[in-house]
């Protein structure tokens, strides 16, 4: 991965993030010095995926606080950025944490604190990545079936989607740091094809995958060609239902449906224990456009639920629970 | 729908069809004067739609016949139209029964019975839609939920994949007529968009319908949202298993997690009596290209089957029957 540069770095007075609505056909970095400028690059997709969101907005908090750091200013920025995007719960925590940190303080000290407290949050994404590969290793370990092992996955919850590491895909890039070869189908994701981002990061790494429709799901798991279905969340409730990528519960289905293990990779902070079950997690609606339709009438839910009875397991940064067992990381 | 041309028109020397390849940005016939124009079409899905498919290879052998009628000429334009596509069985079916019919003549009488022949197949056509269409309009309107209906769709099964009426639509074009509504839920059907030629027709017969991406299917069955889906078919095996449009069976899989009933319509021409299960119809592989992905690995099914248990009932023009039910109709 040595030529694609981080998704995230900064400087103390702004931040640089790979701009994902020019990947793969241009890596380009996008520099982010206002509040303005970070809720933007989180509304319009630039950046991306549930834990680089989180790290995101928790920057953004901290260039507002250069321009703002008294009480209003902290409170508009975080109802500012949590007004961008509302699925992905990682986000909302992550403003919590900023807000929760910099409150106690005088106006005076929140501008340095806020980068600190940012610069430990995007840390902390990493370190849990790392981990949940660890854990995820173990389960890819344990399976049986081809070798290399063949992976589904759905949209992008690589290390594009998060700080380093990435969610679904750190038990693979685990595995190819061990030996164990994965081969990855890799679904569209429409409509804004963040599969064509999993198939670059993929390739970057040096990893088998092959590009398929999302509609193919269903017939891959029925021929038997997928040993385990891996894919990121957006918010987790309490009860284990899963918010991800549109599209995500179809291939949970079909994973029941023929007996193929059904993981979900997430750092806690995408667990959101005051949501009792999947019917309370807002779903985004994103504009009908993003299908590229012309005039013709449309409607594009960016998110779906799955039913923690067809999640197999939930990899964590403290371990591999079932949906039942969330409750006891809390 | 007075605006749009037929699917299929001919003269006795030649056959135009509607250029689906253009649709919907742009309404063009396309002319076929020989077997090769006959099997390009066919190939490069200009004309599509399994019945619509059976009709243009009897076609095809009308016109092959022009230039050659002797029993080598047919059995090669036979076995060229044949390779064209695999799965759907209405084009072995048209071919066997334009064979069986010319074998007997003189190759002398043989030109003016193909033209015959073919023409019989496509009015056929029409007459089994009109009646997939009344006896598919009973289960309509039998439906409790919404009105108007929420009926889903997958690929295109309208009209335009027929010589008149359609299959999946057919029920829909009738419950219009009869003053019953309803709305449709279109899904793209990547990698070729065929929902866009269902949202043009249906939107040229003043029928409501909303676009969506193929991934979101599982969210409106959750959400209550659909009443029934309705699809088509390219092949049905004898136990009732449905070979049609990849993306199929995971709206089945969804329809049935959900309740929500799950009808296959098409023509008795679709039913593969001599294939005993789903596991036996071959599931055509399109060229990559078509995911437009450039150089990234890609694979790209175009079927996958829907097993018999999933299916609801089968609306033929014959009457609806339970997949259990379909060996009666022998």
């Amino acid at each position: 991965m040595g030529e694609s540069p981080a998704t995230l770095a900064e400087d103390g007075r702004s931040v640089l993030v790979l701009d994902q609505t020019l990947l793969p056909d241009q890596v380009r970095l996008h520099r982010l010095t206002t509040l303005e400028d970070a809720a933007e690059a989180i509304r319009t997709m630039r950046v991306r995926g549930a834990p680089l969101i989180g790290a995101t907005a928790a920057y953004g908090i901290a260039l507002a606080a250069l321009a703002d750091a008294s009480d209003r200013g902290l409170e508009h920025a975080a109802s500012t950025l949590g007004a961008t995007r509302p699925t992905a719960v990682n986000l909302h925590w992550a403003l919590e944490r900023m807000l929760r940190t910099l409150h106690p303080l005088p106006p005076t000290d929140r501008v340095d604190h806020a980068w600190h407290e940012a610069r430990a949050i995007a840390r902390e994404d990493g370190i849990a990545n790392a981990r949940i590969g660890q854990f995820g290793l173990s389960l890819l370990q344990a399976l049986e079936g081809h070798r290399p092992l063949q992976i589904m996955t759905h949209c992008n919850a690589g290390r594009l989607a998060t700080v380093a590491h990435g969610t679904a895909l750190a038990p693979i890039y685990a595995a190819h740091a061990a030996g164990l070869e994965s081969h990855v189908w890799v679904s569209e994701t429409r409509p804004r094809n963040q599969g064509l981002l999993t198939a670059w990061e993929l390739g970057q790494a040096g990893i088998g995958h092959t590009l398929i429709t999302d509609n193919a799901a269903g017939l891959l798991l029925m021929r038997g060609d997928v040993d385990a279905v891996i894919v990121g969340a957006d918010r987790i409730a309490a009860n284990g239902d899963v918010a991800n990528k549109v599209g995500t519960y179809l291939k949970a289905l079909a994973a029941s449906a023929h007996g193929v293990p059904f993981y979900v990779a997430a750092p806690l902070s995408t667990v959101d224990f005051f949501c009792p079950s999947g019917s309370a997690i807002p779903v985004e609606e994103r504009n009908a456009a993003e299908l590229g339709a012309g005039n013709t009438p449309a409607a594009n839910p960016a998110f779906d639920i799955t039913p923690a009875h067809l999640v197999t397991a939930i990899i964590t940064e403290r371990g591999v629970v079932t949906p039942a067992e969330l409750e006891r990381l809390r």
